[in-house]
């Protein structure tokens, strides 16, 4: 069971200058990341406000277990450890970080987050994409299917498709527009060509922690303990490219490009306190099914987090615009748990390793204002955003910039937030 | 331009017992792999008749240029080399072979395959599947969309899907029958358990070779580079749980389980004397798209191979009858070569990476001998196959074991064999 401890006590008081009420990362958070310091390789390190503690550097004052995790480049292995050592290793972190003494010790470890890049977390082994945001689904099936929208297994069956791994990228590196195919709706013949039709979609991103032995399904109840953390995923789309493209066998090239995540791991100790029921499901709604129904999931496998979407144009940035909030929306409208997905998805067998990346799909709220991608936006290009710079988008131009952001917040509790997910359009290459 | 040299030549003598005349593995194959031998770790080899070279233990007799990449336990480094060091190893490996002066320098490092397990040749980055075997699509299309069988995008498009690549594993590992949803045809709700139609899918698997950049196309007419090696691919499918789930996000579960490959990489420059024209389109078949059109591709990119699909039930066995043929085919039943798959995949700057498999999809031939596999042969379950042992089958029962085999034949050359492609089905777990 999830339960709120002593490190997410609201009045922790952090001796790292700015962490305290930092709006992403107070003590309270200490997300896991690799990053390299302006001198040094990639590293694992943890997000303490405005800087980076080096895991390395302070091997010696963590728990045993950990110390011989720390010499990679790559997190799988801390991901991989069971929930009651990372357990450990943040409660070691909370004393450390507020316990004045420890300052001189730990002071040489700290690096300005400004000043280090920021990797990959993980090796990502294989990148699974879902499709549990149900307004999403409907918005878009009412776009691709008129007559057909949610389809007859969509409240049975979290729907999924693999993903490419190879393609995902942190936070801010640039996106090349891609080239493929599209076929104009009175055309006979397609085209290749850059894509028309570029879009975002706002997702949260799923580490899987422990693995399970390929023929071993992971029972629903157990499904949350492999999870290692959660993370902020624009799926770039080309609209055209996925409509021409994607029966039978579902979008492939139209997603292959470019994927962004934010940086940090954010574990489930941290997103402990903003656990909440899952919605109840609409009269008429079969119950999951037994391998997918766990009570205590139900009561808790719904993350109470605030989302939101910024546009930046190259005319906005060059007025000193600030970015545009092209949605605000809440990570609650999953029609599927974390936790299901990760069951469903081992359900026949298939092995999960430490540093896959699961995907929830598009959060799109029920209103207006919460829809998650431009195609939704724009009801599929018809209907175009004006922008404070005078500017039209019906979808997006190079030079744009994305960003997307997720903070948790509940009252006796500090916030906490996901860090930045922001990346640009580059022109097409010729 | 893939050239035959005197590595091709007929007439060549290798002094390893057994190797000339061998049916899979003469001195004009010269596959790589990685195995074990009897006391010892994973490690590349070359499979020579019934023998494995071990090539760190001829380093010394090897170019400069492949020694520091064989203290691995994956072949990915050796694949990423440009195809004119792959080469230089092939030229190195048939002239030490056939050189009577050797045997005893390299004798010491041979191992009999017996005696040897086979591993994953290379750390598979990720693993897409397409869908080139038109007389499948067109198969399959009918069963699923008796309406509209093969779509409009078809002969455009090179169809394929992200497919799992954690659950790729070599011939002889055995097959846990997967539990999941799938809806009777009279049925309103789902059920969820071990599937019924558990069926088997004969493809080909292409090896990437060198990389490309994320955002860098690979252009068709250097795509064939990008190609380090085949071999034989089993896309095990349940049946009933494709039909429930893969619209509208393609397969996942159905095929997630478990993917069997033959372990030896097959190389281009092996295969150089059996490439053969992409067969002509059929009259009213657009051309292809400029980005997949090559004409030296299209002169020379078919491959010609005899394929075969074997079944050996536990009754079978038990009465000492040999396994029986399902089908008879042939590679060359490949609307796209495997050069437009590459050049596809990466025409949107998706990257692909040394190690990533590619599967071609099904390749079903024309004719009802030739089909790749149960679902085509049984007409979706209605017209059972009896077998010698006076069972039948309409899909794969416990104990069952598939073998898929491939060989290239032409006049005046050694033919060449895959090795075995082979797994039996294991009840699923409760």
């Amino acid at each position: 069971m999830t339960m709120t401890d002593h490190t997410h006590a609201i009045d922790l008081t952090c001796w790292v200058e700015g962490a305290n009420g930092h709006p992403d990362f107070p003590v309270q958070n200490l997300p896991l990341g690799i990053f390299s310091p302006p001198r040094g390789g990639p590293r694992p390190g943890v997000a303490i406000g405005d800087w980076i503690l080096d895991l390395g550097a302070i091997a010696d004052h963590l728990p045993d277990a950990l110390r011989l995790l720390l010499g990679h480049d790559r997190l799988n292995r801390l991901l991989a450890l069971p929930s009651v050592e990372r357990r450990a290793l943040r409660q070691t972190l909370s004393r450390l970080l507020c316990d004045p003494a420890a300052q001189p010790a730990l002071s040489p470890a700290l690096h300005r987050a400004d000043d280090c890049a920021l990797h990959l977390p993980a090796r990502i082994g294989d990148y699974s994409d879902f499709y549990v945001g149900i307004h999403h689904a409907t918005n878009v099936g009412t776009l691709f299917r008129p007559d057909n929208p949610l389809l007859p297994n969509y409240k049975y069956v979290p729907i999924g498709y693999h993903g490419r791994a190879s393609s995902v990228r942190p936070s801010g590196v640039a996106v090349v527009r891609p080239s493929g195919q599209s076929r104009a709706p009175d055309a006979i013949e397609p085209r290749f060509g850059p894509t028309a039709r570029l879009d975002y979609e706002l997702e949260l991103g799923v580490w899987i922690g422990e693995g399970n032995a390929l023929g071993d399904p992971v029972p629903i109840d157990r499904a949350a303990d492999h999870i290692a953390g959660f993370c902020l995923l624009n799926d770039w789309s080309a609209r055209d490219f996925q409509a021409w493209e994607y029966v039978p066998l579902g979008p492939f090239l139209a997603k292959s490009f470019h994927s962004t995540i934010s940086p940090w791991v954010v574990t489930p100790e941290a997103l402990a306190p903003f656990r909440m029921p899952q919605p109840p499901r609409a009269p008429g709604d079969p119950a999951p099914l037994p391998y997918l129904l766990d009570p205590q999931d139900q009561a808790q496998g719904a993350l109470a987090l605030d989302l939101g979407v910024f546009l930046s144009t190259a005319r906005m940035r060059e007025a000193g615009l600030p970015p545009f909030r092209l949605s605000t929306g809440t990570a609650a409208a999953m029609y599927w748990t974390a936790a299901q997905i990760v069951a469903h998805h081992a359900s026949n067998g298939c092995n999960l390793n430490p540093g896959d990346l699961l995907g929830t799909g598009t959060l799109s709220g029920s209103d207006r204002e919460s829809l998650g991608s431009l195609l939704e936006i724009t009801r599929g290009g018809q209907a175009p955003v004006d922008l404070p710079s005078g500017e039209r988008r019906t979808f997006l131009e190079d030079g744009d910039e994305v960003t997307l952001e997720a903070r948790a917040h509940r009252d006796g509790f500090a916030s906490i937030g996901f860090g930045e997910c922001r990346a640009r359009i580059l022109p097409a290459r010729t």
